[in-house]
Parts: structure tokens; sequence; C-alpha cells
């Protein structure tokens, strides 16, 4: 398929306009969507222009906001206001979080009143909340009907499909009573009264964060959740597509954090050479100063690197565990604590376990350390790495299995804050460990 | 939450049944999930005895193929048998992968002939095939019907709704001719015919790779694909929920292995340790292996080593930069090839792009590098640290960028092989470009 996106691209490189053209019209919008993605923003919007309308408001929909709000600016202004108007009230704000303030607000004076007042429902909610994901265009079914006044009801209804598997079934004050399944509503007869088909529900509120709320709809098996407010009046649906959405937002986050990086947020070809040197140029610097604890440590124990030459060969070896050690547990215990296994409240049980994991792992690794550093460079040297390495592994483990609970308890990213950290603390303690083994050991 | 569980895990300790059984009444089936998930295999059995026999089953869903295997361990025949026969027929064949394979022929001698036929037929596509994971019960409607005849099928059919709200649609042969969704069924006069409303579908073989399979479901935002044969013949229907574990379970794999160990496949807090250890020590064995090569590297130039001890005090900030240069471009290229935004093809462009961020990033260090080693160490050192990480920061961010693509390649997990291939190949040649640049400044 990649070929044939380069064969495409060559296409646009060589201005083979109406070649382009009638290769777009042959291919699914998937594939359209793969090909905008990997083009300059110049090129995208050439190739964008292509496009008939209907493929044109479908791909805009799958493209990232970040690539959405580079086509708007590339358009006319009445071309915008119809796009605009074409997307789901959620994904409009989203999009406007990518805008410029004046633009988005220019976009809101164009649309219709109705989509307008559906979109300020959503821009209500602070960012981050699943109020401000959630689509506040719902059928809310009154329980004191039949199954034929909801079927009704709902075969009046706008196309979502989404929004109308998973019904809301309300009270006389619009109070979340639980929800009632299409499929259910289809098999029973038409007289039946909807309370009698009436399941209990998980809501969530439209304050709850989001990626909470996509993570239980996803544990779950849910294909919409009702959302509410304070008062459990429902407020909107929150769908499973668009718990798809934040989970992989989420995710592309925590590998990018856990990787160093914040994450990049559009498709890699097509971001430029400086984006991509920024989203990692704060954390490498931020390690590389942490790293400068390793080098005055080192520095403080000079002299008896100076006596020993030896001992400085093992300093990588003896890092890299130490990190590997702290980087393992740091990785079981964030995707613990992502998908909900594990809280803060668990930090004993879970410092307890490290501790045996390390000790297990390090009395492994340290006869192995013992007996090669023991055979070449002399017993006194094999003591000294056998001891080390049972001692890092210990440290490093417990360490980098409790850091990202106490970033998830005082409120941080556990992936952004457990991996510097680690890295810089193991790294530093564990050379310290090692010189006064070392010390010890051989008697200097 | 959290206090919650903890107070009826003392009530299983102090054997409290009775209260726990009052407790777990209480309790959505969520919550006791959460709650089984947290325990050891003998509590585990002793509450999940204690559940209604509706909780229970739907409880047991719920669960990861590793605990229910444990489960059913601890249950008597008869009760196995009626769980084995209510689970899909997709979850049942997850199952038995995880069972011993006696224990699994006779369950399946135990089931009703239909179930039995059906997990026949996902049991015959290789294990990571969608087809291992579709469900094989589905609706299909011919296309010649009306729309009244397919509302009449639907009404009649079983009860899992996922499966029915997108409807595969065939022709005479029972090719696949294209989808239709309940939801405009519902809005359509009855007498319509089916082809009027039929849809293109994307639709996936069943020999296809199911993450691959998942990925597409996910990206493309369907809520269930038809999955056909060599000849284009519908034979199963894949869901959006089990897109959702397939993708969580390869989050969970990437995760692990991106960390340098094994996923667990099970909630941390109920995994023994010497599993966990089990997860992990083969890779830091590897890792550590790996490093002696590092010791080689160091051995090899101790004698410059000696001369000039300085040089030491920077080697674990030198290779930790290198190791964090690497490892933030491996985990954006390995995220990119997730979502499918780069192919192997693309190895040149991705170098590239690489090399020029790392040639940024490294001259921006370097220049610190160089001020900051100058002034304490002398002008030589700092030279020779500056001009070092310039090198250094170009090789980890090409060679990190790169290392995905080759696994992907050569068909090994990106995840696996970037991580600990990076840190021993950048540590190793780090450290010989160190020297070499270290001797042709200070002439030594």
């Amino acid at each position: 398929m990649s070929v044939k996106l380069d064969e495409l691209a060559d296409l646009i490189r060589d201005e083979k306009i109406s070649e382009l053209r009638a290769e777009l019209l042959e291919m699914p919008v998937g594939e359209v969507v793969d090909f905008l993605e990997r083009l300059g923003v110049q090129d995208r919007a050439v190739t964008f222009r292509l496009l008939t309308k209907d493929v044109a408001v479908e791909a805009f929909d799958m493209l990232d906001q970040a690539l959405q709000s580079e086509i708007v600016d590339g358009l006319k202004d009445a071309d915008v206001a119809h796009f605009f108007d074409s997307l789901e009230p959620d994904d409009r704000v989203r999009l406007m979080d990518e805008m410029p303030a004046s633009v988005a607000r220019k976009m809101m004076r164009q649309l219709s009143a109705r989509e307008r007042s559906l979109t300020n429902i959503v821009l209500g909610y602070p960012s981050g909340t699943i109020g401000r994901q959630m689509s506040p265009e719902f059928v809310a079914i009154p329980e004191h009907w039949t199954v034929e006044q909801a079927m009704e009801k709902i075969r009046r209804a706008g196309d979502d499909a989404e929004t109308l598997y998973t019904l809301p079934v309300v009270d006389r004050q619009r109070l979340l009573e639980g929800v009632v399944s299409l499929r259910s509503l289809i098999a029973a007869p038409p007289e039946m009264p909807i309370a009698e088909l009436v399941t209990e529900a998980d809501s969530v509120d439209a304050d709850h964060d989001a990626e909470d709320a996509a993570r239980l709809c996803a544990d779950r098996k849910h294909l919409a959740m009702p959302v509410t407010d304070k008062e459990h009046r429902v407020v909107g649906i929150f769908t499973v597509d668009d718990a798809l959405d934040i989970l992989e937002r989420a995710e592309s986050e925590d590998a990018a954090r856990h990787g160093g990086a914040e994450p990049l947020h559009r498709p890699y070809l097509s971001t430029p050479v400086l984006r991509i040197m920024r989203s990692r140029i704060v954390w490498l610097f931020v390690l590389a100063v942490g790293a400068t604890l390793t080098v005055q440590v080192l520095d403080v124990f000079e002299e008896t690197l100076e006596s020993k030459v030896v001992l400085s060969l093992f300093v990588p070896l003896l890092i890299g565990t130490g990190g590997n050690t702290g980087n393992q547990a740091a990785t079981t215990v964030t995707r613990a604590l992502a998908l909900g296994d594990v809280s803060p409240r668990d930090a004993l049980k879970v410092a307890w376990r490290e501790v045996r994991v390390g000790l297990t792992m390090g009395s492994a690794l340290g006869v192995l350390g013992f007996t090669f550093a023991g055979a070449i460079y002399g017993w006194d040297i094999g003591w000294t790495i056998g001891l080390t390495l049972i001692a890092i592994c210990v440290l490093a483990a417990s360490v980098g299995g409790l850091m990202p609970l106490l970033a998830k308890k005082i409120g941080a990213d556990p992936a952004v804050f457990a991996n510097p950290f680690i890295s810089t603390f193991v790294d530093a303690t564990g050379l310290i460990v090692y010189f006064m083994i070392a010390r010890a050991v051989l008697g200097i």
C-alpha cells in the first residue's frame, strides 16, 4: 500500500493534478486519510481540495485535530463553515481547542443556532472532563412510555447510530433511571411499558476525568454510557468510538512520556523536524542535568577510582542493570495503575512485592557477576560486583515500583514522573552504594 | 473504593463469610470483578462460590483468561460445564488456550452440540488471527430481502447485541455484498428492498492478524466488521468490544516489552512474586550480558582511562544521554508503526529525520557540555565532551529510529527488539566514539 502512496506523492511533485484526482476518486476514504497524513502542509491542502465534497467531509472527520486545524487554515471561509457545521459538537470543540481563539470565535458565529447551542453545552465543561467529550445530542426515553412510542421517537431521530443503540431512560424530572438497548426494544411487543425493559446503567458525572470514563466504558464493554449532572439529570451520551479515541490518545501520551518525550499528537511523517525536536529536547535536558549528579558522585570517589581503575570498567554495566530493573518495575506498576489494578493506597504491598522480586533477581545476577568478574579481575572485585548487583536490584525494583504510585498520589502523570526520576536517582545512589561496597571489600 | 475492598479482604481473613456474602450482594458486578482481581487463588475461589448464579456468570465473563482458568480449576465438573456453556465461542476458545489440553478436551465433550460446532469453527483458525477472535454466530441478511423480512429475522435472533447493530448483507452465494446498520433498517419503510440500504463494508480475511484487524476496527470507528474466507463468503463477525480487548492486550504487551519485561496478562496484585520475577529475569539477563560489551570496550581503553581518570567521570552521563535519545526516537517510531503512520519502506525518510533531530539536539547539549565540563575540568576535556555529545545524539537518534523498522521488517515485535538492542549498541559504540575523540583531542 505504501508503494502506491509514494507513487501518488510523486504525482503531486510532478504536478500531475488530473491524474491524482482520478486516483483519489478510486480510493476508499480510509486510504485517502492515510495518504493525507503523510503529506506536508502545502501538499495536503492541494490534495484535500481535489476530493469530492462527500469524501472530503468524511476524511476531515477522521483526521487528527492538529491536521484539521491546518486544513482549515488553507480553505476559504465559506468552505470552512461547511466543514465546521458537519462535525459533531464534541469533535468541533476539540478542533476549536487547536485553532487560534479569534478564528474559533469567527467559526462559532457562522454556525446554525442549533449547532451553536449544542457546541456551547460541551464548551461549558472544563477540558479533560467527559462533559467536553460527550455528545449533547441524544434520545432520552421517558420511563412511562411504551415500546411503540420509543421506537417512533427513535425513527424520527437524527442519523448518529452510536447514540441510538443504548438509550437513557429518564423519569418525569429527567433524572436517569437506567438504559434500554435498541436490541431489546426491537424484540419486545409494541405495547410493553419501557419500565419493564430498563436495565441498571453505569453512568458518569460530566465533571469526571475523560480518560477514567473511557477506560470504564471499555472495561465494561458498553457501546455508550449516559453522562449526568450533579442532580443525576442526563446531559449527554458518551459512545465507545469516542472512548477509543481518548484511550488511543492516552496510550500515545504514556508511550511518549515513557520514552522521555512529549507526545506529537500528529502523524510522525507529517510532523516538522523542529517540532519533533521540541517534543524531546526539554526532557533530554532535564535528564542530562539530572545525570550531572553522577559526575559529582564519581568526582567524590575520584581517589578510589585512581587507586583501582578497574572499578570504572563496571560502571556502565551496574547503572545499566539498575536502570533496567527500575524500568521493569515502573512499567508494570504504571500499567497496573492505568488499568485500575492498583492504587496509591497499595504502596506497602507493592514495595514488599518489588523488594522480593529485586532480591531474587539480584541474587541470581549477583552470583553470575561474582563468578565472571572474580575469575577475570580477582575475587575481591568479584565480591564487590556480586554484592553491588544484589543491592542495586533491590533498590531499583522498589524505587521503580513506588515512583508511579507517588506520582499518581501528587497528581502527576506516572509515566512522565517515574522514568526520569528513576534513572537519575538509581544511577546516583547506585554509584554511591557501589563505591561504599568497594571500599569496604577492598579496604581502601 | 480501595479502602472498601481492603475491608472486604479482611472479612475473608477473619472468615466472616455471611457478612462477605451480604456485602457482595450489594455490589455492582464491575466492583465484584475488581475485588476478585486483587485476591489470591484460594480466596478468589471462596469468594466466587458466594456469588449468585447470574452475577457469577457475568463476573466470570469479565475476568482475564488466566484467572478464569484458575477459577475453573477450583469448581466441580457440573458447575464448570455451566460456565463453559455460557461463554461466547470466541471467549471459550481463549479460555481453552489457557487450560491444560486434557481439561479442555473434557470441557468440549460436555458442551451442547450447537455450541461445540460453533467452537470448532473458531478453533479452526490459527491463534493470532482474527478468525480465532471473531464470533461465528451472526445474522446475515440476503440482499434480495425487504426491510420487513430482515427485521423479522433480527427479532428472532439470539440476544447478543453487538453482533446485531451492523449486519452483513450477502448475495445468493453467501458472498459479502456490504453491511446494513440496524439504525437504517429501523428508519426505512418495511417494503424497501435491502439492496437500497446496503453500504460498502470494510471486511477482514479470517486469516488476517488479529491486532491489525482490531486497529482497523477502532480507526474506522466500526461497531462490527464482517469476517470473510478466501472466497469472500461471510464466516463470522468481529465486534468493537473484542477489538478493545485485543488492543488493550497489545498495549500491555508493548508497554511491558518496552520496559524490558514480558507481559503478566493478569492483575499485578494477584500475580505471584515468582511469576513477576520470571516475566523480567530473562530480559534482565539478556541486557546484562549485552552490557558486558561495555566492560570489554572500557577494558580496551584502560590505558587511556589510567592516564586520564577524569574521563571516567563522564561515562554515565554520556551513555545515559545516548540511551535517552535512542529511546525517544524508538518510542516515537514504534508508536507510529503501531498506528500505521510509517512502514519499513519509509526507512530512509525516518533516518534522515532522526539524523537532523539528533544533530539539533546534540549541538544544543554539546554547547552546554563544552561550557560546563570545560570550565571545571579544562578546555580540552570540554571539547571532548561537547563533540562526543553531538556524535552520540546523532548515532542514538538514527539507530533508535531505525531499529523498530528493522524489527518489523524481520517479523519481530518492534517493542522488544528495539529497546535492548539500542541500549547495548548505543552504550558500546558510544564509548568507542568517546575514547576515539578523547585520544584525538587530548593527544594520548
